[in-house]
């Protein structure tokens, strides 16, 4: 049976391709098997969606795509990943598209499940931090995945997340951003991207995983608040121009997807290699924040399972599985 | 302010301190704050809910201890934890106190805080498996707990709770019970417990772990299904004699609260050594199924961060983090 939302999602991908033409009610009520007036109806909801759909009596219906609305079914519609993003539940606002997509894993949604929330009033960063979210300019998305592993290894879904990332905001910027260890994306040292992952597991394997992604997409550097003004960039600043954020959400899906793919045949390794290609640290001085531990020296890159190394003054390596890192600049 | 349910619990908290003498109803209203017409309302909701309270106008009301029923109040006020059980929602019937308390952890309950209920009709074990959960007879139980631990060690939880089992098992039966890695109990190679934890984390740290437990108190052996029949036993099988469940209860959450405490003071080694003393596997040959892979050798016992240790043929010593283990008898 297919939903309400089913029927407009196949009308816009029908309207797209017709790439600007026209296709009549006819043509409509018999692809979609619905009659005529069915299609009106949907065509009404669509417009109230945000969708800029002209009809004409004589010649049908005709999408104008130089104005597309933010929401599931535009992010849906030119979706071409198997099964990340294939349901999405959109939200205006939420308090945090982490805990709603962690009520949905709870409830056994399908894998690949995605929240998205034009704004949240209650987002979180890492460690019980806020991240701030401010409507109609970025991407709050979180994921639900169900990867067969043990929960010691659920972390190494924060690398690839981070490598999806960097690689769908390279292909905006046309450079290539960085990754701060555990999980950040940064251009010139900048924030730009965080991922937040939250689990839920038993001691022998992972139930799910929600992977939460916050992206400054269309932030100006004035719509900072005053405290992250220098350590924050977006999209926008970099590649100089507006980025549409559906667009943005099916390149990121698309990535991940691709990504997790690799990881279920052949590890995390793969994944890893193609994270140390983005990370900079290496070499450099870091001071790393861990449990109320401080641990200075000069960053080794990561291990296997993406421990950070640092090798201290005394010439040790010391291995750290979680905290913040300050890298001299 | 109190609760209904907490002026419940101090009565019942003054009746057993009477020692089954009587409380007037004038002692019981001047103690409590409330007026005699609230003591007698409040004593007939304690006997709807299964207290044998006897009054008598000239005398004042009297607890016959000889039959105490099963539920959070009786639980509640004999128990002498700092913060285990504290606070416990009981349950005649659910489908899992492990679904229940993991709620609860999510709306942010307290630590300690328990789920009891009488029977479940969705009992979890390990990896998806169903534990029978009969009305009547047995505890299932399950207790949130926030250690400020990375996911990687909540495992340890698992340990912690194998050892408050054992020692309220050898309590009530007066002999050692034996643990079966990773997380059972078992009396002469059958099992009388099982624990399932299970937790919400993030990546760098664990929210909150529910720890579920369930002990077969008083199942006598063809209440057994056929196909554990030779492989479980219970607490009364082995004690001669039926058991108190809430007394069970208390003695299970006292002993939880110590080895707890330990563990936040002195880390996990002493919680390990302690588990090393009832496991009795080491030396003998075992067998482990873990992530579709076998391992086969001789137990040479776990390590620090209780994984099992087994010795192959080869000579190796092979490290396992999770599965099933076979012993050979």
């Amino acid at each position: 049976m297919r939903s309400r939302d089913d029927i407009g999602l196949e009308i816009i991908r029908i309207l797209k391709a017709c790439e600007g033409g026209y296709a009549s009610g006819q043509a409509l009520s018999l692809e979609l098997g619905v009659s005529r007036t069915a299609v009106w109806k949907h065509i009404k909801l669509l417009k109230k969606a945000g969708f800029l759909i002209e009809a004409i009596p004589s010649k049908g219906y005709r999408l104008d795509s130089s104005s597309l609305p933010f929401n599931d079914i535009e992010v849906s519609s030119s979706l071409s990943t198997e099964f990340i993003g294939r349901k999405i539940f959109f939200y205006q606002s939420l308090d945090s598209t982490n805990i709603r997509a962690y009520e949905l894993g709870r409830g056994g949604c399908a894998e690949g499940t995605a929240v998205i929330a034009d704004s949240q009033t209650n987002g979180k960063g890492r460690v019980g931090r806020r991240w701030e979210s401010l409507p109609g300019v970025n991407l709050y998305t979180s994921i639900v995945l169900k990867p067969p592993v043990p929960p010691q290894s659920a972390n190494n879904l924060t690398f690839l997340s981070a490598v999806a990332l960097a690689e769908s905001v390279s292909h905006f910027i046309r450079r290539r951003p960085s990754v701060k260890w555990p999980n950040d994306v940064l251009v010139d040292g900048r924030k730009i991207a965080g991922i937040l992952l939250e689990m839920d597991s038993e001691a022998d394997r992972v139930h799910f995983v929600v992977v939460g992604i916050g992206v400054n997409l269309n932030m100006k550097e004035e719509m900072f608040p005053e405290s992250l003004r220098n350590t924050a960039t977006s999209v926008m600043e970099k590649a100089g121009e507006a980025v549409d954020r559906a667009e943005f959400a099916r390149s990121l899906y698309s990535s991940m997807g691709k990504w997790y793919k690799i990881y279920l045949k052949e590890g995390f390794a793969p994944v890893l290699d193609e994270w140390r290609g983005y990370f900079e640290a290496e070499g450099r001085p870091v001071k790393v924040i861990s449990f109320n531990r401080t641990v200075a020296g000069i960053c080794a890159g990561v291990d296997r399972d993406g421990a950070l190394l640092v090798r201290t003054p005394s010439g040790k390596v010391e291995r750290v599985v979680s905290g913040d890192v300050e890298t001299a600049r």
